[in-house]
């Protein structure tokens, strides 16, 4: 993909495995937007990294004609603002509707993002306690979708985004910590947007592969939670 | 203040004494809009909070023409936007502005509030780094303030409403705790914005009495602090 044009020089740090940073790689490819993808290393954090972000040290930033802008949930506003002629809208147009779709998008961070991240690094009660939360804010989650194809109405939007980008790594970490998250039985609607979220044109194509995620995140959990070496 | 009118019906439930209604409360006064203000009680929570906030449970909830919007940097955000007409804009027009306005907010809430949260609740060493956290993110907005009047630019903006609604809270926070947050010779421009800001149209009329603040603040720490009753 091009980093140049219509759409400015675009540029994205991030990392293929994060889920912040697929969210906002979904909210440039339904765009259309074209822009270079700058793998960066966590461990070893680059210098256009650390000038970029220099308060959270985090990816993803996305650099707009040499402007950086910060925090998956922000940028996916900035892409919304900046090209807001680009269809399609990933927000509402109405300010109460805008409202809503916040409230959902902090939900998703604050509540089941934090939790399920519990869920990833935790053991034993902790960990259970975990999934308890996650599983408590999916089911208010499946209850926001009663009566809609996606959170967004008809149309992929900025919550389903900030749920959606998150999705394949939940899917690895129920895998790799042998706990049910999104139970098909008891969450039918959010098992069913799951699924049609990531066919759908614009997630598919920047979706990390299942198998390698998985054998990431794996090794990732028994690096987090092995004792530590030496005495 | 009336509910009704050109403004449509706005309530706003809340506490005179929530630093994060006081956001609110101050947003609708630089705007301009008449509000109904409905004093809820934290310890025996009305019906009509449970109903209006059924997820968190939490004020500030404004309830504009019988909607709810909950979260007072998403009710800011709607308050912009559904009266967008009004002046003063608190919220640049920009894109970028925008996203870098969005970006110091949620810095106020996430790094700057949760570590004051850990200084008023605190003791000891663990009291001690909430101390040095606060400082240090106090460290890094006195920067961002550098060569202007407010965060927003020559006027009160969303940023400063963030930081701004706490103001009178951290200043009792730092008596109460015996701790220096806001410390003058370090932070020369945060301490003339906060005086500035406290003394600002549509701020004072809002503010809670510090000294009746600094009663209830310390009453509460007391309650949170004291080890509990019984054997």
């Amino acid at each position: 993909m091009e980093g140049c044009g219509e759409d400015g020089q675009v540029k994205l740090l991030g990392m293929a495995y994060s889920p912040f940073v697929m969210r906002v790689r979904i909210a440039l490819a339904l765009k259309g937007i074209h822009y270079e993808f700058i793998e960066d290393d966590i461990e070893n954090k680059s210098e256009l990294l650390l000038q970029s972000n220099p308060v959270h040290k985090k990816i993803p930033v996305l650099i707009h004609n040499g402007k950086p802008v910060c925090e998956s949930m922000i940028i996916l506003q900035y892409i919304e603002e900046a090209w807001g002629n680009k269809a399609p809208n990933l927000m509402p147009k109405d300010p109460y509707d805008r409202a809503i779709a916040r409230f959902w998008a902090a939900f998703i961070d604050d509540k089941f993002a934090a939790s399920i991240r519990g869920v990833f690094t935790g053991v034993g009660e902790e960990q259970q306690k975990a999934v308890e939360e996650s599983v408590a804010s999916l089911l208010v989650l499946e209850e926001e979708l009663s009566g809609k194809a996606y959170f967004g109405g008809d149309e992929i939007g900025l919550v389903d985004i900030a749920l959606g980008g998150l999705l394949v790594a939940v899917q690895a970490i129920a895998r790799i910590t042998d706990s049910v998250l999104i139970d098909t039985l008891k969450m039918p609607l959010l098992s069913t947007w799951a699924h049609k979220f990531c066919k759908a044109e614009g997630v598919k194509e920047v979706s990390p592969d299942p198998a390698k995620l998985f054998e990431f995140m794996s090794e990732m959990r028994a690096k987090l939670t092995s004792p530590p070496a030496g005495n």
